[in-house]
């Protein structure tokens, strides 16, 4: 019984005046809204109620996070991780999972129920590696199945040709690329499922920290692809579990 | 029986020379890739071959193309229409829908599937209602039914949760806005639905033709939103039908 | 009696040639502009002559400003300090008060008066903090009461709601926000008070050090939105005590 | 008595069940968001339920929702007419007052309270006219007395210097500014009161139509002001009639 | 025999004295840098003394140019040709050939030697045939046989692969895209072939008139690429016809 | 006898009250400053009081702005002159001259003294030459001898090596170039006299209008150099004069 | 014999099923494509098959990277050496050849034919050396002779005419330039060779890190110049080689 | 007796053959550009012929260069000093003077003549104080005389005015500011001289590195002020140097 309907309970039963109860609806509906349309339903859906992004935090801040979302029965995901905040977590918190090279750490406490078709994460070269594995393990986390094919940029578009097959199998697909940022627009024209592009601030000179790649795809002369912030795998891998369990 | 089948099958009976025959191979692979895998696929799932983006071309060039396309039997759509190049098409092409307010016409030979499910389409303002309508029709034409939910703009964030009913019982969800283009963070907050943000070029001074809705899009605190071009209605379209039809 | 008076008395009095008159009134006249009408008047007003902006300089400079200032028997503030400088003022300056997470000294003699409304500092995201500690502690140093509002952003605009209340009470308002800067927006819609913008330099890849969400800003769909420059929690701070002591 | 209060009172009278009230209480407060809190109190306290802003609208859309707001009983202000959207105003609203030099229309049927301070619009040439007249006469349509200090730019600053009494005596100073927008800057530093500054699109070259203006008001030398958008002039008169209401 | 040559002659002689000599080979020297060296030695190299670039040039104008550079016996080609322009040389220029779609306007007195290997052309999609054809033309103008690969864009990259022999037989490309500008890209990585790359100003939004492409082609991450600026379709021509007389 | 020295004569004679001259010698004072000290130097110095910029004027209002400072018996000039606002003045100011590929129009009624030294204005194309001529017209109003070396720009450096003598000579030059702007690095390593260059918004793509040669001339590696505004003849001029008459 | 020819020749012989016969040549074109028309083509004509770009990798990546290319019996070549991978290159690789201050690491096993034309390499100055030798050495270990033409920038351009010589022997040129990038535009107009341009991110302040060179380039005044990426000396080196052996 | 002339007189004498005189000519000529004319007159001129530019040296380069230019008996200045330079400098020069806050070093062999006319440095701000001065040794260096009028920016243009007699009485004037970069507007509108303005990299935010700073100054509404490149203070000592000697 929700707290709203009790406190129509207490007021038919004239256990509560009418002007408290209007009070007390006011707080409740905020906290209804708050805790139980919102929130509950991403945690029920999505397997965990919020993520800790830890760029800005402490290595303190970032544990006491991991802690307190732990400690709700959730499983429980950081990302951007400093090697200090790694280090904290590894120490105190028991069967963390660290991933280096994707800046991540997380801890299942429940498998979420995994859907029948695949993720796909595509890169175009081996500099993207960090960004396509952080969005590659949040999939994974969120209980996706995930293809990787890595290092099929566009310089040598043949190596996409011959992965063909793996991609056209995946349901929704993450492609992440620097540089020119061409490849979602070449996985766009060969594919009839969504495409998640990722640009990577890989480069240097007129790559400007990731622009080319985000102006390359934003204009991607191929229907069917949408962008995320720079270098945001999380966002990706967030998305396509979405998708994927639609 | 296939052409590379046929090839074989002469190598065998001795009727076509092992040199001959990899030529005749090399040929027939591209045909394959070209034609069958990619167009034709194109063609079934989607139930458009190709579409016509009419900005950099003559009403002559817009009218041929819709008559080469409707004449091989297929639906067909036309974007950022002119209004000559409008008017040609409604005078030549019978039984052509035009939607001035969408820069769009179209004409469908057979009704597509239609989903189960719904695409929302929501605007911050009525400015964005061109880009907004581009987006909705281009649903509409590949077979889906589309809930309007316009003008909920964050500067009236009430207007939002009146509807937010109609906007949960979508499968996926466009979110049109011009000038600070913060809607999509507040909607993608609300959801757990796939986000397609649209950035228009609604606003003055330091909205720069969409830049700032665009990077703020882009750089949205709430998971689940990815971003298309600036006033790419027709994108976001195309890939909410993608979306949907999972 | 002004120095003018005196000079005149003295002309009067026949003390003093017409001549050399003029040339002490011209010298008087800029003091008079400098330190009396200008000044002074600041001083009188808002509790400070001067504030110390510590980003540009040594430890060794701040200290001598600030002992400067405080020797003039005012109340006396720097901002944007160094750990060093920090380190260095708490060691030589008696009831000096740091507060690390603001980046902030101050050491009140005589505690302004104190208005009776209040100024709310409100704030998208915990990265937000410091520079809303900046923008909150400075209203402070000035003798305002100042309500926080913290981590209330669009992505989850519930939060905000359940706050309104507090909110709606306040003569003035800051928001603090860095991504894509939409809090000001949804703020700016609720309430019929002037709302102070502050973009913060928070987020990664196309928040650009904060440019999307001074954009986002600027072009907010909202009046009553001014906006300050990026990170400028004290500008914000400054500017909310002028509007609370009108 | 509120909605919500009658509906309690029916279930504590046993006329309505519990879970019809639920059902009830949400649209309610809905609503009572929506129109009561948000709405009502933006007509009493400013005048005026909305404002029409013009430039994306067709003179009939303009016309019709200027109509809309009139016919309700409100004080209704249009924004960046165009001629045409003008002349048929004038056409088919008696009474509306047309300024073309700040491309405003505007009708009121009561006159607002006056407050007793004034408002102070200064601009830094005789190109800044336009959103000068904007700010002004916006705030003249909310109630207030507007100080007009026109082509006082810091070329010749002495110009400034010579109205610097009428500035002083203002509770708030709209200043409108081109080129390298400094004039703020200099009067930021010559009162004690809240600055608003707005960038001008006037200049060339380096200007990139407002640009420059903007950048050099929000890296003032000077406390106490913030910014609108280029050319916002409205918003600008807007902010100051809040402001000089407090 | 050289100027300078007669000067030391008459030196020698004793027909001029030392000091005249100085003075008169310091002009010579000039005349000889200006005239013979530079000028002529483009004149017999490339079939052309200079070419008109007509955008910022009156109709009168550049027919004025077209005749002095024709009346010196040379081939001329002017770019960048407005209609009006275009009609006054056909009407006042006998045998001039003018190519709309190109904007190029050219007449030959003789014709240029022809180089053995070809020029490829190669455009994304039909919006570049413009800058496409000012390229093919301009390197046509200078003697060159040039093979046109148009449309065969990434978005749908079989198309390429079909015509893949043709544009591996040419000595050199130039590859002409707009939009996400990732051509160049793949060409470059199927050939081993100096690739000239143009970007186009097609496109909208984030294209921003070239950019994007401009920025995609800079940071190809195929070797072998280089790029000429937006839209200069008379560039990529005169550098291919370089490269292809080497 | 200066309004001051009579106003202390007064106090002197005891005419005047010591409060009253106190208010009396602050409104003095502000004359001063306004109108002697700063803009009759103005005048008397650089034979102007005023130029009349006229791009955001109506011919009506460049008219009155000509009549007036005409009126005062002071040489007249108007810049970025329409050719509407050019007819007006032609009809009505007996005596104008105009200049219409300046975009200039001017009067003198005294002819300024000439200084003995003379100023260079060099172009690197024809395309330069409107804003070339608004610098060397604006230097000849204020009285300069120009010497105009046009077109020689560093695609043919020779050019401006024959014309070197008469570049020397010149005690100030303005160098005026768009696209690369390099012109002023090569002239300042040429010459020991003050460069001031002036970019032009010549050019197209990645000139971006006049952006590529305002950088390029901040960055130039010739020391001697400074930069004015793009397309800011007239500046240059009267810089150029400015220092000319030093 | 390829892996096709040998499937024919199965098919023929009646060894191998039609069936089959067509998921083996599937699979054997895809290497076909990948390993031998496009790498061996690679390798058989620029002499290397690849090249290590370091600058993303770790020591020991580039490590594995430089052994398994060599392991191959190829010449190897590594850029952006970072100083620990330049030690553990000469620690583990016997005969390995690093050059500091070209940040470049190599290997040859055989020694590529050497064209009889040469390669020029001008710089503009002393600070561009790095990005100028990056390219010298990379067009050598292709196997060209290099002619090195260093700080002849264009504030003294006098030391470039007296080098012209040289310049004009080469077969193609890499004009290497920071700060305005005015070089390739001189350069340009002396020579009738292809120029290829690298601006480098030498300067401060407006040089942005490369961008004012970058836009100097390509909106050069001279034909025949093209522009790689900002500091990508190895781009223009392997250009040049392609160039080169044309 | 030049070069030119020996070469003349052995033809005359019959001692040289007219082929080999003109190779020699033009060797002897391009030295004769070079070192002579050019180089020479740069020396004679401004008192020093070539100044070291440190920032991308190393310490050994920029003592080298030191040794070099003063061996030839020249007064020697190096900038942009990082503090192990100038230790070498100051081990290894006997006599060096280095000024760590202007990061500059110079020696001088002979005092160059002093012109009568003083040279005015104004700063905005205290953190201005390192390119001021870096722009004042600069011309002390050059042999004049330098009035420093620090810390007078537009928020307390009252200090200005108190300095005004120094600064008009100053032939030629530097004015430094960052953040917005007024100060050179409000100058130039109160003096008949030529401004310098150098903007600096000081500020944060919006200031973006000097760029808010340069726009201002480029768009300066007071005429008779040119820009050098941010942070440029030898540019302008440089330059104010050239002006200062006319």
């Amino acid at each position: 019984m929700s707290d709203l309907e009790q406190i129509l309970q207490q007021v038919r039963a004239g256990k509560l005046a009418v002007d408290d109860a209007m009070v007390q609806i006011s707080e409740v509906q905020h906290q209804t809204i708050e805790s139980t349309t919102i929130d509950h339903a991403r945690e029920q859906r999505t397997g965990t109620p919020e993520v800790i992004y830890s760029e800005y935090k402490t290595p303190q801040q970032v544990l006491k996070a991991f802690e307190l979302i732990l400690g709700n029965g959730n499983n429980t995901l950081a990302t951007r991780l400093q090697p200090e905040a790694s280090e904290l977590l590894l120490d105190r918190i028991e069967g963390v999972v660290c991933v280096p090279e994707a800046q991540i750490a997380y801890k299942k406490l429940t498998e979420p129920e995994c859907p029948a078709t695949h993720i796909g994460v595509i890169t175009a070269g081996t500099s993207d590696l960090s960004v396509a594995e952080e969005a590659a393990i949040t999939a994974e986390f969120y209980g996706n199945i995930v293809e990787r094919v890595f290092d099929v940029g566009v310089a040598g578009v043949h190596r996409l040709f011959s992965r063909l097959e793996v991609i056209r199998s995946c349901r929704v697909l993450i492609v992440v690329a620097g540089m020119e940022g061409a490849l979602p627009s070449v996985v766009g024209g060969l594919v009839d499922k969504p495409v998640i592009a990722v640009p990577t601030s890989v480069g240097y000179g007129a790559a400007f920290q990731g622009i080319a790649a985000l102006l390359g795809m934003l204009t991607s002369c191929a229907s069917g692809v949408s962008v995320v912030n720079i270098d945001n795998g999380f966002g990706a891998g967030f998305l396509a579990n979405l998708i994927n369990r639609l």
